[in-house]
């Protein structure tokens, strides 16, 4: 069983999920500019969303790379990863549309935990079934320490939200930051490869 | 003529329909915890729908895998069971709008009935032009089994709804779960292919 | 220049465009079946239009079987092409919701017609830069018949949709089962190559 | 780190982007042609994005045709690129509905020229990492010509638009036209490849 199609089908839906977030930019009636700011709490978190989909998306392409044979059980743990994700658009458009209120952002960020969790769960299965592991060893090391930060991050920053919500949000933003950053040692890892 | 292009397009429409039933996610103006908690019944439908979308993937893989020629009468039968599947969204939407209500829930063991239909006539088009048959008896003894007995639950869910919706629903819910719990025996069948 | 990605656009273009449509049933309020009656004129032109977008899929997928190089030239006839397609949606929809008023049933001839004349350029542009016509020159010579049929199906639906609407969605359906039954000749053609 | 799913997401992204515009056709209740009429505008700046889009894959085609290994700076870049592109709908549904008023065409123009920049920010990344470069020289030499000449077009499009609109969007369809344009020396460059 190759994993030809398990790329494609998780690239359609990951595909999917960035671009429909767009469709919550309820085109405005008027042509001032006025109708053009308004939609701007929505543009943030379209971006922040964008680049969280992003993310998904180049580490979840590192972690099919060591795949040979594609179990029942990575379908199940890859179809879970997706089921979360797909609830970001949602997520994303409540908070945009409500101006970072409390409940949106804290929303927000159980979705993210959750989507996190889903992810874990998937590397766990990965790993267990792979043979190749070795060349991914660094990083999985490093994606792990990354994804262990986030997890920490999402879980401080869903209470947060009720004491200031632009503090989880400032959380949310550096969390992206660090994984965009990209990091050396993978890049070495993989070419070594 | 090769398997790629049937089985990327398919990707792509189920990638498709899978995502855009979270456009049904209305997003609620207010920001109250009420207004997420009103959306209860489409998240629930919403994770069903997924998870069956997610399982015809899972055999629609296995079912291609076999296949080495694709035929005209492949195509026909593969864009009819994509025909039935289009339709769950909308059945999906229609179920978690009106909280689970008799006609609604008949209506959606209506479409899987028919998806199931689609996806048998699928499976019989294969095995006609499948010549390299041995490798997936089993599998397909199984999913045949398995198929026959989810045929069977919708038929029954439909009368049933009317009696009460929540039994039937009940069905949909158990059949999922019979797919979705990976089965040793086609594990096995395959690691020998 | 590789085919790869050009069968991956078109694809994922077609995939779309067949899947949108459903997002036209939109979902009713009420759970009575009237509801769902209203929506049986909106749904015979979705069932229409799925024929359709699937017959070209298939129709395109043969006709880029032979291609060895991509030129500038057929990038631009495929954009071409998937444009009068991606209309589709729309002249269904408006059809649909205003139950084959005269209009709406011409407008949906027209758009057929563009299509089909995207798609006959398409398919000069390929003849001229095929080299291995050879192979699918019976596959040629079958589509080109059932092409000129269907031009002259869709130039006579438009005049005639003023008189009866029925009879140019009569003349549709009939067009769209003459495509969808398998071609033995093409087959044939297919297999000895 | 193969490029096949940077190829496969990128196509996806792109299919849906220039499908979703069409969503932005609401299908008009009434059946008469004034209802068609009036959608004109949206037509038309439906008609300029789809090009756009059309051109950028293509380009996006010829630009990772020369890359062997996928750093995360492409990805970075690929994915900068991506989001940009994906305001096209929005800005190309608020310059229809609002018939091409000044603002409206200003948008366009900035967000045709972000776009234009994470092109080019993608292709100098692609350079720096590329050893094959030889092969695409002069296709780089022509594209960066044209995609020099298409920045300007924009950069001076946005004040013109506070002008007169018209002349901005004639500045729009002047640019598409000249990327449309099949460039014989790429195809000779690519043909000796």
């Amino acid at each position: 069983m190759n994993k030809t199609r398990l790329e494609a089908f998780s690239d359609g839906v990951l595909a999917i999920i960035i671009t429909i977030m767009v469709l919550e930019f309820k085109i405005p009636h008027g042509s001032d500019w006025k109708n053009i700011q308004e939609l701007f709490p929505t543009f943030i978190s379209y971006g922040l969303s964008f680049s969280y989909i992003g993310i998904y998306w180049g580490n979840h392409h590192h972690l099919l790379h060591s795949v040979k044979h594609v179990t029942s059980g990575m379908m199940l743990a890859n179809l879970n990863l997706l089921f979360w994700l797909s609830l970001i658009p949602f997520a994303t458009g409540w908070m945009g549309e409500n101006h970072f209120e409390t409940n949106t952002v804290a929303l927000y960020g159980v979705v993210l935990l959750l989507s996190g969790i889903g992810y874990y769960i998937l590397q766990k299965v990965v790993e267990k079934n792979s043979h190749d592991i070795e060349a991914l060893r660094i990083a999985f090391k490093i994606s792990t320490r990354k994804g262990i930060i986030s997890q920490i991050a999402y879980v401080v920053s869903i209470p947060l939200a009720f004491a200031n919500e632009y503090i989880s949000f400032a959380i949310f933003i550096l969390t992206s930051i660090m994984w965009l950053i990209p990091d050396k040692n993978i890049e070495k890892a993989l070419k070594n490869d």
